[in-house]
């Protein structure tokens, strides 16, 4: 099953922290690719390549002006305060296995969509977060697997600590040094 | 059990809209109070009030400058992409029945939290967002009874659609007219 997530309505400057965070929510928690609708932000669409780059996997991110068209092929699934509650239809949604677009608005979303998406969901009919619902709906999505998911080919890499930080870099020349001292001692 | 939610170093105008979506998804999915540190924002203080005001519910926040004193008397979750996976240690931490203060940072986070906190945890050791990572743990922390919270005396409540929207105000005057007029057709 593919997991996609669809921007809507992305402006620059204002949104491009929030977008980004959108982005790289999907990519942490098991999503395959990100789509950008809206106005075209390359220093998002970079970030996003950046981190992807540096931290591994095969996330990807790309833009379509035309969001329609990105609705082709896929179980739709449109978060929003307005829809019934993720609880209540996540097992239906999970059981599907088609592939699934998760249709994340910005302030103002096209009433279209609401038509458009096989399902409204709704996390909390409270007004929080997209990255918030984007999140809890991943993760129910994928039973909290998605937790445990590995990066392939990451220049970077954290190990987990109780306490500090651990950073652990592909060819780190620090640490080859600190090896080759060790052997020579 | 109590949760509080600590932004820390909350910069005015760059932070504006993320430490809002952090207050706001602290308030949905189920914390008590949210408190901002960093520069003092009226603006941002005011439009959390002002959603909490209307859409119900007990949520505080306030303000403290002096982030270490309310550490005091909890127990404090550093949530940071550097810490120990939440799925390891979620249930040990909700056994504990203690009040939590749990921390989120903006960009950079003083040093000293990470030797503070009780907990320092990773939702995944992924780079993505501080609103995610809080809602994957209140999620966790709560087991998902978050979600059927009910916020008493609201002004505006949403009745979950399977399409569109239904929002229904307390005192609505027009569906007040439209049920005299009923009553007297």
């Amino acid at each position: 099953m593919k997991v996609k997530v669809l921007r809507l309505g992305h402006r620059k400057k204002r949104d491009l922290r929030l977008t980004t965070h959108v982005c790289l929510t999907a990519r942490a928690l098991g999503a395959n690719e990100a789509i950008l609708s809206g106005e075209k932000d390359k220093s998002v669409m970079d970030s996003v390549k950046d981190v992807s780059k540096r931290w591994g996997g095969k996330f990807k991110i790309s833009y379509e002006k035309n969001w329609k068209k990105t609705l082709k092929n896929y179980e739709v699934v449109h978060l929003t305060m307005y829809g019934e509650p993720v609880q209540n239809k996540i097992n239906e949604i999970r059981k599907s296995k088609k592939d699934k677009l998760i249709v994340v608005g910005s302030e103002k979303v096209p009433k279209e969509i609401y038509n458009l998406a096989d399902y409204n969901i709704a996390v909390t009919n409270q007004p929080h977060s997209e990255v918030a619902a984007l999140s809890i709906f991943l993760h129910e999505l994928f039973q909290g697997k998605e937790l445990k998911n590995k990066f392939k080919n990451a220049e970077i890499k954290i190990k987990p600590k109780k306490q500090g930080k651990k950073v652990i870099r592909s060819g780190d020349t620090e640490n080859i040094f600190k090896r080759i001292i060790k052997k020579f001692n």
